[in-house]
């Protein structure tokens, strides 16, 4: 008999639901709203004891786990909370938003989306409307990970988080992608596969990321006992153009490279593109990594590009899981680098 | 004298704003609510002669013009509208998206964001939640603009807009790229190059893009008195490697085509880079344009890549003035086509 196996007393379960049951299946199920159902499972609020305890009948046929999150959440009062973004393409933006938004629908939290692109004025505005509508808690974003000045006024105590963006507050939470780790991860890589002249090609150096990549080049060459060669780091933009201008005056001079961490995977791609020009063989000759983990990149390179994803969805519903926190009176803060990932593919295969 | 010069009694402005007044610079500068600002503009609604003097005082001050569409809005009860989203990838939904909201925004109304992510369920959960927060409105997105079913059930009388998406219902206003006519665009503009042998490489038939495109290309191909050619329309997907792959087969065989339409930018640019390893000049030998004007892709291809572009954005502002309209008590309905343009790069330049 297994340990959790039901006993004989338990009653057979009359409601099921697909996956971790959560608040919303709850009240869905019990025919009461999300607040309702909230406030019946916690000690709090003023119900029938009819009402409660069908709530409390229902989360037990489903198996509903009221963690610290979900008890927290009685103290939401809106049931909103406010994006403001920056990034008016959305590559980067898009994941965060849309796993946060899961995370935060899965509690009942629906998401007013506002898009400031870069302008203080708007953002202001988008800040007072938001608050005019009473939000939970709010989460500041961009199309890039650097400094920006603190969003606000804001009223005492209104959880905020930068997501892939950073205040100038160092107690404010700013969840971020590592990229120095990142940068190690491709570096030692490339270094396990045996390159040992490893150049970088990167983007500007006003990015706070392409000095931190450069920063993890660096700590991994020397991990692996490895040389920096004078001329294998580069700053340019964030083009294939760049990418391909790069190399073809990499491999002019006669120490050529064996392997390539590019700061982008447009980087990547035109390097790649070049070096099949030249009839360099990748990743015979030369392997490459690139960073993003961007598919339209990485899956239409010839040949398909290893690369270092950011797991912008993990970041995302993390920041989901910070904001529920944070509303229940939870307090974090803080500058917090998350780990990247390597995708290993054919241009630094075996 | 101008016809418009200010009239020797006019009181000389106070306040300023840039741009055209909004009635949330009316609202900021007499330091009311927008709902305020608009009850005082408009004849109905409680308020003190003092509040509505002082309102309409900074109106005229300002040069704010009550339109039509302004007038309508103290219909809207939340200042909210909702968005569902099936784009979980964003780059068609994120255009759209941004410039809807920066429309409503100038109108005091906020969007809540929702990413159904093609689960139908999902998509309930989320209406039941928009509903509940009293939403003015509802616009429905997608990654492809293929017919859905009607989403619903949806209170009588709220205002809903399919974008880049279609109902089932042809009552429902949806608002669409002519994608036939941006495929006459880019045809005609081949065939007044003087280009006789027009190829076709595009996406998969079951969207239906891809079949208006292939329309538009023959009835285009027809209007300039040209012969379709055998095996000149090829269907596939959407990628670099299907654009690869087509133009090898095609070149392959003895009677070649001197332009290339192809169905989308991914697929055009693997076009360009398979004529350029077989050392076809583009645009002397064969003038290429690919569909959806997408920078990433474009500007990275050798050569810059002409283009059709759906103007999603202008798209996305027409979607917000509908839902203004609409939420003001107008009537709007079916399937309205909006027209692409063209974008001339060194791919089919001169």
């Amino acid at each position: 008999m297994k340990d959790d196996a039901p006993t004989p007393l338990d009653p057979p379960p009359r409601a099921t639901v697909a996956g971790t049951p959560t608040i919303r299946d709850v009240a869905r199920l019990a025919n009461v709203s999300i607040g309702t159902a909230s406030k019946a499972l916690n000690a709090g609020g003023r119900l029938s004891a009819e009402t409660r305890e069908k709530v409390q009948q229902v989360a037990r046929e489903i198996g509903y786990r009221p963690n610290d999150l979900a008890q927290s959440l009685h103290r939401a009062k809106s049931r909103t909370i406010g994006i403001i973004s920056n990034d008016s393409f959305g590559r980067f933006t898009f994941p965060i938003v849309e796993a946060l938004e899961e995370r935060l629908a899965a509690e009942g939290i629906a998401v007013f989306m506002c898009n400031a692109t870069d302008d203080p004025e708007r953002e202001r505005q988008h800040l007072d409307q938001l608050l005019g509508k009473r939000i939970d808690g709010l989460v500041v974003t961009a199309r890039r990970a650097d400094k920006r000045p603190s969003i606000g006024p804001l009223p005492d105590g209104l959880p905020v988080i930068y997501v892939f963006s950073q205040a100038d507050d160092p107690h404010a939470l700013s969840l971020l992608p590592d990229d120095e780790g990142g940068a190690v991860l491709a570096v030692s890589h490339l270094a396990s596969l045996g390159r040992t002249r490893i150049a970088h090609l990167t983007g500007p150096e006003h990015f706070e990321a392409v000095r931190l990549r450069q920063s993890g080049y660096r700590s991994a060459l020397a991990a692996a006992g490895l040389q920096e060669i004078e001329g294998f780091y580069r700053s340019g933009v964030w083009s294939e153009a760049w990418g391909r201008e790069a190399v073809a005056s990499l491999f002019a001079k006669p120490e050529r490279p064996d392997a390539i961490f590019c700061g982008n995977d447009q980087i990547a791609r035109g390097a790649l593109d070049t070096l099949r020009e030249m009839g360099i063989s990748v990743p015979g000759d030369v392997a490459v990594v690139g960073f993003d983990n961007w598919d339209v990149m990485t899956l239409a390179a010839r040949p398909p590009l290893s690369s270092i994803d950011m797991n912008l969805k993990a970041l995302g519903r993390e920041a989901g899981n910070s904001l529920i926190n944070m509303i229940g009176g939870g307090k974090l803060g803080g500058v917090q680098r998350r780990p990247c990932s390597l995708v290993v593919r054919q241009s630094s295969g075996a």
